[in-house]
């Protein structure tokens, strides 16, 4: 046995004594799932997939692991899509059992909760307590709160409620050493010295462990409203998008973008959906507005300003949800998105952000470039549009070997980054950095930034053990290739 | 001449040979003003007061003072109110010079200014774009928005629209060394790697040099209705916010408390000031309701609301502004607090922040303790109660010594503060901690929190010479003693 394998050895011994040997699982069948990411783009490898109970267990095994100079990868549910949760030897720090609600204050509209709780969970534990906790996306049912934090995750409801950092009041961290931060505070305000948990916060388990979070809720919307619009453009979406903020402010909580290629693909492979309106549109838009006030004022209210809008030429058709059920099939529609492409081959993935007013030259000089660059290619571009963050997909063209498409990834990349780059928008919008963009953060960042970043890595974490490898590189590893 | 002041001459003549010497003053009555804090709590000394045009002249100014060793004090309109700004030794740099609009874009609803612009003239280049720039307070006449986003300032329309922090998209910052770090990106999505921007908001200088920003607009509100309350306590207080809160959200744009006693000072001591309910309550809340459309729709919204909590006995007696100037007046019975508490003799204060449901319990028991402390102290807790934030000013008794009362100081503050940290509060709630806290926040901030800070601090400042001995101390300096 050499060294490094019985100091290792030695370190699971630890653990176990310490969590129980249930907790520290080295049986391959039973750690596969750790070691792998959502969409099959990275396969990892992991000493034990360790699993601790409770903020003083995360904090003993950082410490035995920072002893034995052992790294560790945090994962929640596992769903990030950038490679941030795969390890590449270490231990995977399961925060799955630390799945508390710690605390719930409706009058002080917050609630504390452990990392483990599956989002859905806080958004139950929320609206049981008469509030909402705004954050949402599509893997709600399994992702858990400290990865949505670790990785300011975006979603649904950032036009109206923020970013998952915006929804933040307080945090506990455990340190690269092993020690806990206590910032687990319910203020509005807090200017008592430098704001430490917008650090930790999209992070990505790079300078700390989240282990809870006190979160802001918000007042339950009483009523909601969804209209489903035809456009000319997407132009007259962004045209759109500009008045009813004007009209509505953060009354307006949803403006999602469906081009119309992604609309089709919806309707072909969809279970259980109907064309929204009479005929095809350029483009589409789902628009939702809530209201703390019951009643029909949000359905009147879109009725207006979409007549105002169709008056303009803005849209050209509109259908308005009359019910729960149909404002959910209409939604629908949206949700099926990421879905439905798989059904039509390979997809290229970007998940870029645009100033809001850079947004509709966007759209048609990256779908123009693309498109130019393989004929026959597929682009569906859909997405959060009224946050400036498009999910630039290309779908393959018909008939087209997958791999072979897929092999393009880095050329398809460099285009539309390039446009990108060149709008001052961001290549990482809400799915972060991880380990698939970590190289382009570096040749692409301001460089002033990117030394920055990685002081505070290494200010935060001198031995890098946490998430070694991902967001900034200290070492000058190469990432393991895509195994597309 | 000694060797260190041939090396400060040499600093000087650098720096006016690069600036001009009319940018780098010495004379002891012009930069007098700049050795001092608004209440005359702080008087430093400093070389020279320098005043840099552009951000490369800023990097200038800062490289050469880095070479030379010789720390820096960055100012604004010097509107603090805890001796930040106050320099002891080293030069004054001065950013008054950097007050350009850099860009507007009204679509993308974001707006790009450097650091030296006065607030009140950021909020008018909004409002010339047909948009609204929320942030706001008393001093906005004379404020720099780069001091606003170095302090992480609150202000009027926190409830609505967040701290300064809240309303940063992006940054331009000099660091210690004199690099510019260019961060002015107009993104509400963007996780490329950490979050640099929020590292320096808030800090106060002392981490690196906020030379521009991008930051958020909002849809203007087309309508508005103010109301005045009188109400039995301030329980009261907390369960009418409860109710407004559920009943607008953020329509629901300022909720401040006004005790008994302030309102007493307002009406004696003010100018053109009238009592705005027939009789007198124990406390008051200044009540704003806002909507992006235009009409009478908050107006009845507000009826509605106080007619409902008149019913629940939550709310004695209301007055509801009925035009632009009859709001505009009842704004100025709060906005005249704290200069009318100047009548009454000294003030000792504290700037807390509780969980909002809190909040109630720590008027009643911060009151009692300190009428217990001292018969005949009059305590005037005021300020912006929906956010959780109370200026908890305490006025001395009638015909008490003004000197010896504010020699009361410690006393009171650690009296204010024990409770405030009992209920998990912030001892600095939006004005931060300069000097005047900063040994108090060390002997209270979580260890581990502390220590994080005092990394941060030596990871971006190593040789501490950005605002030296302020927010965390590096060196065992203690901090001037308070000239009361």
């Amino acid at each position: 046995m050499t060294d490094a394998r019985s100091s290792q050895e030695r370190l699971l011994a630890t653990l176990s004594a310490r969590l129980g040997a249930r907790h520290v699982r080295t049986d391959p069948a039973e750690i596969a799932p750790h070691l792998v990411e959502t969409r099959g783009l990275y396969r990892g490898h992991a000493l034990a997939v360790v699993a601790p109970g409770t903020t003083e267990e995360v904090a003993f095994a950082v410490r035995a692991c920072a002893e034995a100079r052992v790294p560790m990868v945090a994962q929640g549910g596992n769903t990030g899509l950038v490679g941030g949760g795969v390890p590449f030897g270490g231990i995977v720090l399961s925060l799955n059992r630390l799945d508390r609600l710690r605390a719930v204050d409706p009058l002080g509209a917050s609630l504390t909760v452990e990392a483990g709780m599956i989002l859905a969970d806080v958004q139950a534990a929320a609206e049981a307590a008469g509030m909402l906790f705004p954050l949402s996306w599509a893997a709600e049912g399994t992702a858990r709160i400290g990865g949505g934090l670790a990785t300011n995750a975006g979603g649904l409801a950032v036009l109206a409620y923020g970013n998952a950092r915006d929804l933040v009041l307080g945090l506990e961290v455990v340190l690269a050493d092993g020690r806990i931060w206590n910032g687990l505070k319910a203020l509005r305000k807090n200017n008592a010295g430098y704001d430490l948990k917008h650090l930790f916060v999209g992070s990505e388990g790079t300078l700390g462990i989240i282990t809870a979070a006190t979160l802001k809720l918000y007042p339950k919307p009483l009523s909601a409203c969804v209209g489903f619009v035809g456009l000319p453009s997407a132009r007259a979406a962004l045209a759109l998008f500009e008045r009813l903020r004007a009209g509505a402010d953060r009354g307006l909580t949803a403006f999602e973008y469906i081009p119309r290629f992604g609309l089709e693909m919806v309707l072909a492979h969809g279970i259980d959906v109907r064309p929204p309106l009479a005929r095809a549109h350029a483009a589409y838009a789902l628009i939702e507005l809530a209201s703390p006030r019951a009643g029909t004022e949000t359905r009147a209210e879109m009725e207006a300003l979409l007549a105002e809008a169709m008056e303009a030429g803005l849209v050209e058709d509109a259908v308005i949800g009359g019910s729960a059920a149909q404002d959910a099939a209409l939604w629908r529609l949206r949700e099926l998105l990421p879905e439905v492409q798989k059904a039509e081959g390979g997809s290229i993935k970007h998940d870029v952000s645009l100033p809001l007013s850079r947004l509709a030259d966007f759209l048609e000089e990256a779908s123009a470039a693309c498109e130019a660059a393989m004929p026959g290619l597929r682009p569906c571009p859909f997405g959060h549009f009224g946050d400036g963050n498009i999910h630039f997909n290309l779908t393959q063209p018909v008939g087209m070997d997958r791999a072979e498409f897929l092999s393009q990834w880095s050329r398809f990349n460099a285009i539309v980054h390039g446009i990108v780059e060149r709008m001052d928008g961001s290549i990482a919008a809400e799915h972060g950095i991880g380990l698939i963009k970590r190289d382009e953060l570096a040749r692409t960042a301001d460089p002033v930034g990117l030394d920055l970043m990685r002081r505070l890595k290494r200010a935060l974490d001198p031995d890098d053990l946490l998430n070694p490898g991902k967001v900034v590189a200290l070492s000058d590893d190469p990432p393991p290739a895509l195994p597309l």
